[in-house]
Protein backbone atom coordinates (compact mmCIF):
# COMPACT_ATOMS: atom_id res chain seq x y z
CA UNK A 1 0.00 0.00 0.00
CA UNK A 2 1.42 3.63 -1.26
CA UNK A 3 -0.25 5.67 1.32
CA UNK A 4 0.58 8.67 -1.18
CA UNK A 5 -2.20 7.60 -3.19
CA UNK A 6 -4.57 8.37 -0.70
CA UNK A 7 -3.22 12.54 0.00
CA UNK A 8 -3.93 13.72 -3.87
CA UNK A 9 -2.82 17.14 -3.96
CA UNK A 10 -5.67 19.71 -4.51
CA UNK A 11 -4.49 22.65 -6.84
CA UNK A 12 -5.01 26.28 -5.43
CA UNK A 13 -6.11 25.72 -2.31
CA UNK A 14 -6.71 27.05 0.18
CA UNK A 15 -4.18 30.10 -2.00
CA UNK A 16 -3.41 30.28 -5.74
CA UNK A 17 -0.66 28.11 -5.74
CA UNK A 18 -0.79 26.03 -2.72
CA UNK A 19 -1.14 22.64 -3.67
CA UNK A 20 -2.66 21.13 -0.92
CA UNK A 21 -2.63 17.61 0.10
CA UNK A 22 -6.00 16.74 1.27
CA UNK A 23 -5.91 13.97 3.87
CA UNK A 24 -9.78 12.77 3.57
CA UNK A 25 -9.22 9.98 1.20
CA UNK A 26 -6.84 8.25 3.14
CA UNK A 27 -8.77 8.46 6.51
CA UNK A 28 -11.80 7.21 4.96
CA UNK A 29 -10.43 3.81 3.91
CA UNK A 30 -9.72 2.03 7.64
CA UNK A 31 -6.58 0.31 6.25
CA UNK A 32 -4.83 3.24 4.64
CA UNK A 33 -5.51 5.13 8.00
CA UNK A 34 -4.47 2.25 10.20
CA UNK A 35 -1.06 1.65 7.86
CA UNK A 36 -0.70 5.20 8.43
CA UNK A 37 -0.94 5.11 12.32
CA UNK A 38 1.37 2.19 12.39
CA UNK A 39 3.93 3.99 10.51
CA UNK A 40 3.55 6.68 12.81
CA UNK A 41 3.96 4.71 15.83
CA UNK A 42 7.09 2.77 14.67
CA UNK A 43 8.83 6.07 13.68
CA UNK A 44 7.78 7.11 17.19
CA UNK A 45 10.09 4.44 18.76
CA UNK A 46 13.14 6.70 17.92
CA UNK A 47 11.91 9.46 20.06
CA UNK A 48 12.16 9.32 24.17
CA UNK A 49 8.66 10.67 25.25
CA UNK A 50 5.63 10.55 27.88
CA UNK A 51 2.87 12.93 26.10
CA UNK A 52 2.12 13.52 22.39
CA UNK A 53 1.09 17.33 21.31
CA UNK A 54 -1.37 17.50 18.81
CA UNK A 55 -1.30 20.64 16.44
CA UNK A 56 -4.68 22.25 15.62
CA UNK A 57 -6.81 20.91 13.46
CA UNK A 58 -5.30 18.22 11.34
CA UNK A 59 -2.30 17.22 13.91
CA UNK A 60 -5.31 16.39 16.44
CA UNK A 61 -6.50 13.40 13.90
CA UNK A 62 -3.37 11.42 13.58
CA UNK A 63 -2.01 13.02 17.42
CA UNK A 64 -4.89 11.19 18.66
CA UNK A 65 -4.73 8.10 17.39
CA UNK A 66 -1.12 7.93 18.10
CA UNK A 67 -1.73 8.32 21.43
CA UNK A 68 -4.35 6.07 21.80
CA UNK A 69 -2.23 3.29 19.80
CA UNK A 70 0.93 3.59 22.04
CA UNK A 71 -1.13 4.53 25.70
CA UNK A 72 0.79 8.01 25.70
CA UNK A 73 -0.90 11.14 26.92
CA UNK A 74 -2.33 13.69 24.51
CA UNK A 75 -1.96 17.61 25.07
CA UNK A 76 -2.96 20.19 22.02
CA UNK A 77 -1.69 23.24 20.65
CA UNK A 78 -4.81 25.49 19.84
CA UNK A 79 -5.47 28.29 18.13
CA UNK A 80 -6.04 31.47 19.55
CA UNK A 81 -9.00 31.76 22.33
CA UNK A 82 -10.11 27.99 22.00
CA UNK A 83 -8.34 26.71 24.70
CA UNK A 84 -9.26 27.05 28.07
CA UNK A 85 -6.73 27.97 30.97
CA UNK A 86 -4.23 28.58 28.35
CA UNK A 87 -1.11 30.18 29.64
CA UNK A 88 1.52 30.97 26.44
CA UNK A 89 0.68 31.87 23.07
CA UNK A 90 3.60 31.97 20.00
CA UNK A 91 2.76 33.46 16.58
CA UNK A 92 4.15 31.83 13.31
CA UNK A 93 4.44 32.34 9.53
CA UNK A 94 2.80 29.68 7.60
CA UNK A 95 3.81 28.47 3.93
CA UNK A 96 0.50 30.66 3.37
CA UNK A 97 -0.05 33.66 5.85
CA UNK A 98 0.32 33.35 9.90
CA UNK A 99 -1.28 32.16 12.76
CA UNK A 100 -0.44 31.30 16.52
CA UNK A 101 -1.05 28.48 18.88
CA UNK A 102 -1.65 28.73 22.40
CA UNK A 103 -1.08 25.85 25.28
CA UNK A 104 -1.61 25.10 29.18
CA UNK A 105 1.02 24.98 31.02
CA UNK A 106 -1.17 23.56 34.09
CA UNK A 107 -2.75 20.45 32.84
CA UNK A 108 0.97 18.21 32.37
CA UNK A 109 3.68 17.57 34.64
CA UNK A 110 6.81 20.25 34.54
CA UNK A 111 10.03 18.70 32.54
CA UNK A 112 7.73 15.85 30.75
CA UNK A 113 9.16 14.92 27.47
CA UNK A 114 6.61 16.12 24.75
CA UNK A 115 7.07 14.72 20.78
CA UNK A 116 4.98 17.28 18.61
CA UNK A 117 2.82 15.87 15.84
CA UNK A 118 1.34 17.04 12.52
CA UNK A 119 0.09 15.71 9.51
CA UNK A 120 2.31 17.82 7.29
CA UNK A 121 5.87 19.23 7.57
CA UNK A 122 6.15 22.29 4.89
CA UNK A 123 8.87 25.44 6.40
CA UNK A 124 8.42 23.93 10.12
CA UNK A 125 7.28 27.20 11.47
CA UNK A 126 4.56 25.70 12.48
CA UNK A 127 6.22 22.87 14.55
CA UNK A 128 9.31 25.59 15.56
CA UNK A 129 6.19 27.60 17.50
CA UNK A 130 4.68 24.72 19.15
CA UNK A 131 8.36 24.00 20.18
CA UNK A 132 8.83 27.18 21.49
CA UNK A 133 5.91 26.90 23.60
CA UNK A 134 6.76 23.76 25.17
CA UNK A 135 9.74 25.03 26.15
CA UNK A 136 7.83 28.60 27.40
CA UNK A 137 6.02 26.32 29.57
CA UNK A 138 8.32 23.94 30.80
CA UNK A 139 8.11 21.09 29.29
CA UNK A 140 11.22 19.64 26.84
CA UNK A 141 10.47 18.60 23.30
CA UNK A 142 11.49 15.35 22.20
CA UNK A 143 11.14 16.25 18.77
CA UNK A 144 8.61 15.99 15.95
CA UNK A 145 6.85 13.54 13.65
CA UNK A 146 4.57 14.06 10.65
CA UNK A 147 2.81 12.04 8.01
CA UNK A 148 4.15 14.25 4.77
CA UNK A 149 7.07 15.79 4.49
CA UNK A 150 6.68 18.72 1.20
CA UNK A 151 9.89 18.57 -0.83
CA UNK A 152 11.52 22.14 -1.66
CA UNK A 153 10.90 23.68 1.49
CA UNK A 154 13.39 22.49 3.46
CA UNK A 155 11.42 22.28 6.82
CA UNK A 156 13.26 19.01 7.81
CA UNK A 157 16.75 20.74 7.28
CA UNK A 158 15.03 23.97 9.27
CA UNK A 159 13.96 22.03 12.38
CA UNK A 160 17.78 20.10 12.46
CA UNK A 161 18.98 23.77 12.72
CA UNK A 162 16.90 24.70 15.62
CA UNK A 163 17.78 21.05 17.39
CA UNK A 164 14.53 19.49 16.61
CA UNK A 165 14.75 15.95 15.99
CA UNK A 166 12.53 15.01 13.14
CA UNK A 167 11.22 12.29 11.23
CA UNK A 168 8.32 11.70 8.56
CA UNK A 169 6.61 9.16 7.36
CA UNK A 170 6.14 9.96 3.62
CA UNK A 171 8.34 12.68 2.15
CA UNK A 172 6.58 14.23 -1.53
CA UNK B 1 -12.50 5.34 37.20
CA UNK B 2 -15.00 8.24 37.19
CA UNK B 3 -14.22 9.80 33.52
CA UNK B 4 -16.18 13.33 35.24
CA UNK B 5 -13.04 13.73 37.08
CA UNK B 6 -11.21 14.01 34.30
CA UNK B 7 -13.43 16.94 33.08
CA UNK B 8 -13.13 19.61 34.99
CA UNK B 9 -15.54 22.90 34.58
CA UNK B 10 -14.00 26.25 33.64
CA UNK B 11 -15.87 29.12 35.13
CA UNK B 12 -16.32 32.25 32.04
CA UNK B 13 -15.31 30.22 29.15
CA UNK B 14 -15.08 30.93 26.18
CA UNK B 15 -17.81 33.55 27.68
CA UNK B 16 -19.35 34.64 30.76
CA UNK B 17 -21.78 32.23 32.24
CA UNK B 18 -20.82 29.22 30.50
CA UNK B 19 -18.97 26.26 32.14
CA UNK B 20 -16.48 24.94 30.25
CA UNK B 21 -15.32 21.01 30.51
CA UNK B 22 -11.98 21.21 29.54
CA UNK B 23 -10.78 17.79 27.94
CA UNK B 24 -7.17 18.55 28.84
CA UNK B 25 -6.88 16.54 31.92
CA UNK B 26 -8.55 13.67 30.61
CA UNK B 27 -6.18 13.17 27.34
CA UNK B 28 -3.49 13.69 29.30
CA UNK B 29 -4.29 10.90 31.31
CA UNK B 30 -3.39 7.81 29.13
CA UNK B 31 -5.83 5.39 31.35
CA UNK B 32 -8.37 7.69 31.11
CA UNK B 33 -8.23 8.55 27.68
CA UNK B 34 -8.18 5.10 26.40
CA UNK B 35 -11.44 4.57 29.14
CA UNK B 36 -13.08 7.19 27.43
CA UNK B 37 -12.28 5.27 23.63
CA UNK B 38 -13.27 2.01 25.22
CA UNK B 39 -16.62 3.38 26.39
CA UNK B 40 -17.55 5.09 23.19
CA UNK B 41 -16.59 1.82 21.59
CA UNK B 42 -19.08 -0.18 23.37
CA UNK B 43 -22.01 2.61 22.54
CA UNK B 44 -20.81 2.99 18.72
CA UNK B 45 -21.43 -1.03 18.59
CA UNK B 46 -25.16 0.22 19.17
CA UNK B 47 -25.32 1.92 15.62
CA UNK B 48 -24.80 0.18 12.56
CA UNK B 49 -22.55 2.65 10.33
CA UNK B 50 -19.22 2.35 8.02
CA UNK B 51 -17.79 5.99 8.32
CA UNK B 52 -17.39 8.29 11.43
CA UNK B 53 -17.58 11.95 11.44
CA UNK B 54 -15.92 14.08 13.59
CA UNK B 55 -16.77 17.40 14.25
CA UNK B 56 -13.82 20.27 14.14
CA UNK B 57 -12.10 20.68 16.56
CA UNK B 58 -12.59 18.49 19.70
CA UNK B 59 -14.75 15.65 17.48
CA UNK B 60 -11.29 15.15 15.82
CA UNK B 61 -9.64 13.99 18.82
CA UNK B 62 -12.33 11.44 19.63
CA UNK B 63 -13.41 10.47 16.31
CA UNK B 64 -10.07 9.68 15.12
CA UNK B 65 -9.34 7.61 17.79
CA UNK B 66 -12.08 5.87 17.42
CA UNK B 67 -12.42 5.49 13.87
CA UNK B 68 -8.54 3.86 14.66
CA UNK B 69 -10.22 1.07 17.57
CA UNK B 70 -13.23 0.28 15.88
CA UNK B 71 -11.58 0.37 12.54
CA UNK B 72 -13.86 2.57 10.40
CA UNK B 73 -13.61 5.04 8.07
CA UNK B 74 -13.24 8.72 9.30
CA UNK B 75 -14.53 12.09 7.52
CA UNK B 76 -14.57 15.69 8.29
CA UNK B 77 -17.18 18.32 8.85
CA UNK B 78 -14.64 21.09 9.14
CA UNK B 79 -14.76 24.88 9.62
CA UNK B 80 -15.72 27.42 6.65
CA UNK B 81 -12.54 27.13 4.02
CA UNK B 82 -10.75 24.81 5.79
CA UNK B 83 -11.69 21.94 4.38
CA UNK B 84 -10.35 21.32 0.25
CA UNK B 85 -13.09 20.18 -2.13
CA UNK B 86 -15.76 20.72 0.23
CA UNK B 87 -19.19 20.54 -1.22
CA UNK B 88 -21.97 21.31 1.22
CA UNK B 89 -21.93 24.40 4.05
CA UNK B 90 -24.80 24.49 6.71
CA UNK B 91 -24.51 26.90 9.26
CA UNK B 92 -26.04 27.13 13.45
CA UNK B 93 -26.29 28.58 16.67
CA UNK B 94 -23.43 27.58 19.50
CA UNK B 95 -24.83 27.53 23.18
CA UNK B 96 -22.33 30.90 23.00
CA UNK B 97 -22.64 32.63 19.14
CA UNK B 98 -23.10 30.51 15.77
CA UNK B 99 -20.83 29.24 13.20
CA UNK B 100 -20.63 27.10 10.03
CA UNK B 101 -19.07 23.79 9.00
CA UNK B 102 -18.11 21.96 6.05
CA UNK B 103 -17.86 18.53 4.41
CA UNK B 104 -16.98 16.88 0.88
CA UNK B 105 -19.22 14.74 -0.72
CA UNK B 106 -17.20 13.39 -3.15
CA UNK B 107 -14.43 11.12 -0.73
CA UNK B 108 -17.07 8.26 0.87
CA UNK B 109 -19.33 6.36 -1.43
CA UNK B 110 -22.83 7.59 -1.75
CA UNK B 111 -25.56 6.00 0.52
CA UNK B 112 -22.85 4.87 3.33
CA UNK B 113 -23.90 5.55 7.13
CA UNK B 114 -22.28 7.74 9.52
CA UNK B 115 -22.17 8.20 13.23
CA UNK B 116 -21.59 11.65 14.21
CA UNK B 117 -18.83 11.72 17.18
CA UNK B 118 -18.58 14.86 18.97
CA UNK B 119 -16.87 15.44 22.46
CA UNK B 120 -20.04 17.54 24.08
CA UNK B 121 -23.30 17.70 23.07
CA UNK B 122 -24.70 20.62 24.33
CA UNK B 123 -28.17 22.45 22.80
CA UNK B 124 -27.93 19.64 19.76
CA UNK B 125 -27.20 22.61 17.07
CA UNK B 126 -23.88 21.33 16.01
CA UNK B 127 -25.27 18.12 15.47
CA UNK B 128 -28.02 18.85 13.66
CA UNK B 129 -25.95 20.99 11.51
CA UNK B 130 -23.90 18.12 10.53
CA UNK B 131 -26.60 15.78 10.34
CA UNK B 132 -28.65 18.14 7.65
CA UNK B 133 -24.97 18.21 5.92
CA UNK B 134 -24.72 14.68 5.76
CA UNK B 135 -27.47 13.77 4.34
CA UNK B 136 -27.43 16.90 1.65
CA UNK B 137 -24.57 15.26 0.59
CA UNK B 138 -26.10 11.57 0.47
CA UNK B 139 -25.59 10.08 2.99
CA UNK B 140 -27.43 8.31 5.63
CA UNK B 141 -27.13 9.75 9.29
CA UNK B 142 -26.44 6.49 11.71
CA UNK B 143 -26.86 8.48 14.72
CA UNK B 144 -24.90 10.71 17.38
CA UNK B 145 -22.26 9.75 19.81
CA UNK B 146 -20.68 12.25 22.37
CA UNK B 147 -18.59 11.60 25.74
CA UNK B 148 -20.48 14.10 27.39
CA UNK B 149 -23.86 15.78 27.12
CA UNK B 150 -24.29 18.43 29.19
CA UNK B 151 -27.78 18.14 31.35
CA UNK B 152 -30.32 21.33 31.14
CA UNK B 153 -29.88 22.16 27.59
CA UNK B 154 -32.01 19.22 26.07
CA UNK B 155 -29.70 18.37 23.24
CA UNK B 156 -30.37 14.50 23.55
CA UNK B 157 -34.09 15.21 23.83
CA UNK B 158 -33.57 17.77 21.11
CA UNK B 159 -31.97 15.14 18.23
CA UNK B 160 -34.56 12.98 19.49
CA UNK B 161 -37.43 15.18 18.14
CA UNK B 162 -34.94 15.40 14.91
CA UNK B 163 -35.06 11.68 14.75
CA UNK B 164 -31.59 11.52 15.14
CA UNK B 165 -30.61 8.70 17.29
CA UNK B 166 -27.92 9.37 20.07
CA UNK B 167 -25.95 8.30 22.83
CA UNK B 168 -23.59 9.67 25.26
CA UNK B 169 -20.88 8.03 27.79
CA UNK B 170 -21.59 10.67 30.51
CA UNK B 171 -23.67 13.45 31.84
CA UNK B 172 -23.62 16.36 33.86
Amino acid sequence: MNLLDYLPGVPDFPRPGILFRDISPLLAHPAAFKEAILQLEALAREFDYSHILGIESRGFIFGSALAHQTHKGFALARKPNKLPLASHRESYGLEYGSDSLEIQQSTLPQGVRVLIVDDVLATGGTIIAASQLLQKAGFEVAGALTLLEITGLNGGATLNQKGIANRTVLVA
